[in-house]
């Protein structure tokens, strides 16, 4: 909250070399905060200030730092700092490292840990992307259901140091299977002379996998308000910990993809900044050539409908007007039932109150926008002193366009994600732009089919 | 997690009215499982199972209900039950259900609560919404910093059972200043002489006010990987504390809002599927309305260009796949810099590093696009066995346009979300649907331009 605003300051102290203010500064600071001044300061000048905070500070700090900071950081440090920093950073933290690293750079890391924490990396690397076990801590504590609570309380004093959290404590029997858990809550307001077995609710424990997908332990967090949940094995066994300050940084990233997603973006798997150019060139490109060989079949109705145009002329001028209506009513509807679905407050169950719902809706807004689409071009013709019973014709068939084009639009855009999420795809690939295409070319032929009803004999 | 599968059978065992059975299975639930299953039933079911429950699991079961559901309760239950559960909910569920209820309902109920807790609550509903106030529970626990751990300890044994979370404790002087927090880590790790104030950091304390945004304490969570934040008023004064499990919701209130923003639609402050319909439709129509009259410049510009288009027919049937490119990119390029902005990724100092990447993306885009986009009128023209040297002529017009086009929308979706954060107005407004219908219009004279440039005397 500090870090900025007194950059310049600091940089001076570190040009002249005033290392005992920098640390009677850094004394009172947050590693958080020290990570974000550390990342603001040239690479050159990153371990200088690092190489300044005490051991424990100097790890936590670490810990907060962007990938880039932290290998510009592990190349700067002596061996035996890196050394250090590796074997006493919290495992998931430095799993979240070591994958984001180029192999190579990660093999050498892996090497200098000891034989404990090397055996935990590997354990943690070997799970999936975006699985539980790449969030998962190892150091967990466990007790047994018949000790008291008083002995409890004197083993969390000698061996709870490690530990990744002490708000919930686990309880295994003699073989290491979970059978309860308890909160540090039951914990410090049960009588000393109570024993465990009596404390734990048994049944009512909830537990992830190490395999499960990240997604899945967000959604238990969410609904169990906990703080902490046990990763257990095929067998019930006690592996590890997630917490849930992990978990807000899962609910960010699945927000961001989502969102890419939505744009019609493939979702980049790092910072807009950071991306390399051409990456980022690749990731829109797919999508919006797929778009655009879609929005072809545009120009191929629009042939079709020639004889017409070279008839009328002045339709043409009305399009981009409706197939945007169209678009736009799609984007809007597809936007709620897409938010919708993942917040779980509608399900496919629903389609049908859906369906009746966006026709009433789109009843609804189509008459509102047909209705000003007739006056438009009522009021136009009448400025351009052109007005004839001809124009009445043409601004009925803008009108009745509007109508159906705008409800086609609440149609496809709110049915389109529903069914995407029964054929197992996930409902936010059916972006705004992909909406709006679709509703693009049906549009163009609603539009000459009222034209070439209402119009016939008199224009056409 | 069990709730709806087992649903006809437990309906079953109400009309059998075989409490004892349903009480021995309710036994191993969860509260908030209990909660959904109670929504799952028909209203007048709900308050048959509601009532087995045991007070306690009650209570937390009603504080998982949505509001309906709750309501629904409050109107079957006993004045005495009704009571029972209003002087026993937690202050910040109890805020977030008042608020939700029609006033004189809500008036009704806050006469049931004990004087206490009428307090409470009248200090809690007077923050405005969307504070950190309305999240706040007043039941936290604090000791003074000249006692030993052991004597915290005991004290908390005693006096803790009201606290919101003993996740964290607070350090308060004599006049309940706030001075430090301990984590129930430190607590269980320190040896029993030691006293608090060996034990908080006084200088690095992270603090909440009550009057403060919602928005800032999930940043602020966020930030410090905290379970929970203390409240001060203005003078540093203890009065509360906001825990982990709400920012949740808060955060996904925050992304729904942007989600739907983005989507072009008005925020509804209901789920999709409990909102009335003419509220729903309000929300749409008011800038489905906007983008219309927007939209209506792109009939305009056509009618401008309308001598050009009776000359050549043809240059019509490409409008829509012209424009809808440069929407598209457009909406690419905006959902991009908005997600990165709101995540801090990139702030308006980066304005000109943005530009430039999306030059550059913007011409490797539009080339692609122009290049398939010749070749499709090219082979169009061979098909139809119509192919000329004016179609040449045709096909690098619509070439040209579409790298012209899909720049400006590069340029346009990104620039124009720092323009509205510059400008103090939320840079989410800039929608895929409002970036698609500027982008619309400009299209249209950056195509014509085009052709009268390249087609002069040929076609036109």
């Amino acid at each position: 909250m500090i870090g900025t605003p007194i950059l310049p300051e600091i940089r001076e102290l570190i040009e002249q070399r005033n290392f005992s203010a920098l640390q009677r500064l850094f004394n009172d600071w947050l590693p958080v905060d020290l990570a974000e001044l550390i990342s603001d300061l040239p690479e050159n000048e990153q371990a200088i200030l690092f190489r300044l905070l005490p051991k424990d500070v100097a790890t936590e700090t670490f810990e907060y730092l962007e990938v880039d900071a932290q290998q510009n950081l592990l190349n700067a440090l002596t061996q035996k700092d890196v050394t250090h920093i590796l074997n006493s950073m919290s495992p998931d933290d430095r799993t979240a490292m070591l994958e984001e690293l180029p192999g190579p750079v990660a093999q050498e890391l892996i090497k200098l840990l000891t034989f404990k924490e090397f055996k935990i990396a590997k354990t943690l690397l070997a799970y999936a992307e975006d699985s539980v076990g790449r969030l998962m801590s190892p150091d967990v504590l466990s007790v047994k259901t018949d000790w008291e609570i008083g002995k409890v309380l004197e083993y969390i004093r000698t061996h709870g140091h490690e530990s990744e959290t002490l708000n919930v404590i686990y309880a295994v029997d003699d073989h290491g299977k979970l059978v309860g858990e308890m909160m540090a809550r039951d914990l410090l307001l049960s009588p000393l002379d109570k024993k465990v077995g009596e404390i734990i609710s048994e049944d009512k424990i909830i537990t992830l996998t190490a395999t499960q997908d990240q997604q899945d332990a967000l959604e238990a967090f969410k609904r169990y308000d906990r703080v902490a949940l046990p990763v257990v094995d095929s067998n019930g066994y006690l592996i590890g910990i997630v917490t849930v300050d992990d978990m807000l940084d899962v609910a960010e990233e699945e927000e961001t993809e989502d969102i890419q997603k939505f744009g019609g973006i493939e979702a980049l798997e790092e910072p807009y900044i950071d991306l390399p150019l051409l990456e980022l060139v690749r990731k829109r490109a797919v999508w919006l050539v797929v778009l655009f060989l879609g929005e072809m079949l545009t120009a191929s109705a629009m042939t079709y409908f020639e004889g017409e145009l070279a008839k009328a002329i002045v339709l043409a001028t009305f399009i981009p007007l409706i197939i945007s209506s169209g678009g736009n009513s799609g984007s809007q509807a597809a936007t709620l039932i897409i938010r919708s679905l993942s917040l779980g407050e509608i399900t496919l169950q629903d389609w049908w109150k859906v369906m009746k719902r966006e026709i009433l809706s789109g009843l609804m807004l189509g008459s509102l926008l047909g209705v000003i689409g007739v006056f438009r071009v009522i009021f136009w013709a009448m400025i351009l002193d052109q007005y004839t019973s001809v124009w009445l014709l043409i601004a009925l068939t803008v009108g009745f366009s509007l109508l159906g084009i705008v409800l086609w639009g609440t149609l496809a855009g709110s049915m389109l994600p529903m069914l995407l999420q029964r054929l197992g795809i996930d409902p936010a690939t059916s972006s705004a732009p992909f909406v709006a295409t679709l509703v693009d070319v049906t549009g163009i032929v609603i539009y000459f089919s009222f034209a070439s009803v209402l119009l016939k004999g008199v224009l056409l």
